[in-house]
């Protein structure tokens, strides 16, 4: 099989990445099986290298429809043969998240919040380890709630920040909090951003984006079941959050920025905003509206595939 | 419309719950319309009480397809009119949730971890506020690791613990973190183990579960992508789990109880172990074997329920 060759850029260690995806367990590779559960796959089950070893690119999103959705675009975008409405899911024997393959694309849903995209996260990078991928980088596609930003704008995330606004993911190890670092490749969100500049009708900021771990006071919604601050208590913390850089607020991008720079896997958030959080609480856009925000994202992302892989002039290597 | 009268059992501080269900919001009511986003529902676009008012039992579980399951089943026991193939999901217009409405019973899905289900339990208790709906019960029925249990047994929750082993839940409210109690109704516990020992093939015990926000490193799981700890440590920590009365291990448990807790809704947790941790991390048993523990959860509610309809001979009110 020949490897698509792309630009080692190097972490940001100045390292260059060529080696296949790397888990960081030394017990991995010693298991006579590894059952990815919730995918419904597994290494005895299924040939994983001849499945995926040819894949460069993971989206990844919350919601299965939209996921399915932006592996049709893909398909179109990249002029692939076949019918792009057959296109299967390659998790139907489970219905944790869905899964699909367009050429070097991988499209995923991962549910809502941190613990759901977190199992689709250590089993993605096994499945990327067992399968040998190599020079792969990962786009989280999502919609939020913006923090100063007219409804519609795509935010590139500079640092996933916690509700504290520190670039920084809590996790528990057998009962003990450790830290990581959420840093993201700085490159790539510099081309994403380069790509905005060439598509129409694509606002882009990049800025900090806060992931929290509930949408209601997580959020200083006013409009949850529970509700205990006033409306001047959610704008005071709104406006520490614009002072701190954050530009949207969403659900994920904390844990899947760390688990992807401890296993030195580029990756990227491009969340369009649904809503100015400073004007309301509550989605009141049309349903068609919505839909067109919500392929923003696709659009940024796609454009960016494509000048990778040479389909559209330019420079694609240095842009 | 006739209510359903139920038995006025009381909250643990003694008091008769016979209002409708509350929200702890002072700024709902006042609302000119609500928007169940991830419903996709709004109180302006559909009549909740018409369509919810008679809700006396909701059962929420992670997946998607097993609360399709639950609903068609629990619609086979109760001898409903209709085809139990049926049945539409209420939420058709959208992903996020799944939602079906059997009589007096709501089934609904919520994702797996505890954003998922925070939103989800914002919703619907907005949704039963809304519908003006009177002596609710909720059950969560899922699946989860054992700690030193046979796997396929049922373990109905004494207390929901977190990391530590403590019966709360860690709230971020705009920023800052409050502690809210996670016990659950002892009595709908006791009443559940009761229907469990008059029912065959369903090993049940009442013990405490563990809710963590991750699958892998957070459970002592050796078998994720990121791994630091040993096998010994991993043991440790399970010891030091079941020493503390944790009996499973899910992630959903904390913020429903507390959340129900908060809002003076009686509710029980109800999950079924797939494996038993001391033994393993992955999950090996054939997928009939699998289908087969996961309908016991379903079994015990159903009968739980049809006690309390008075469909089944016996005491239902005071078993």
């Amino acid at each position: 099989m020949a490897p698509i060759l792309l630009n080692c850029m190097g972490n940001s260690h100045g390292e260059c990445v060529k080696q296949p995806v790397q888990v960081k367990n030394p017990y991995l590779d010693s298991m006579e099986e590894d059952i990815l559960y919730h995918f419904s796959l597994g290494t005895k089950t299924h040939n994983l290298p001849e499945m995926f070893r040819d894949i460069k690119f993971v989206c990844v999103g919350g919601s299965t429809n939209r996921m399915k959705a932006f592996a049709q675009f893909i398909h179109q975008e990249l002029n692939l043969p076949g019918n792009r409405e057959e296109i299967r899911d390659i998790c139907e024997g489970t219905d944790r998240y869905c899964m699909y393959k367009v050429g070097p694309v991988l499209s995923l849903s991962h549910g809502i919040g941190v613990p759901s995209i977190s199992i689709m996260m250590h089993e993605l990078i096994k499945l990327l380890h067992h399968a040998q991928c190599r020079d792969v980088i990962l786009f989280r596609i999502g919609t939020s709630g913006g923090v100063g930003l007219a409804p519609g704008t795509v935010v590139i995330t500079d640092k996933a920040v916690d509700y504290s606004f520190q670039a920084q993911f809590e996790q528990v190890v057998l009962g003990k909090v450790i830290v990581r670092s959420t840093e993201l490749d700085e490159g790539v969100a510099s081309e994403l951003l380069q790509c905005s500049s060439q598509l129409p009708n694509l606002p882009t900021v990049i800025g900090n984006t806060m992931c929290t771990h509930d949408f209601y006071e997580g959020q200083g919604r006013l409009d949850g079941a529970l509700c205990s601050f006033s409306q001047e208590d959610k704008l005071d913390y709104l406006r520490k959050a614009h002072e701190a850089g954050v530009r949207n607020i969403e659900m994920e991008s904390t844990v899947f920025a760390a688990m992807c720079r401890v296993c030195s896997l580029k990756a990227a958030v491009i969340c369009v905003t649904l809503l100015n959080r400073f004007d309301g609480d509550q989605i009141t856009t049309p349903h068609d509206v919505l839909v067109e925000y919500q392929q923003r994202p696709q659009v940024l992302v796609s454009h960016f595939i494509k000048k990778r892989l040479g389909l559209i002039v330019g420079n694609p290597q240095n842009p």
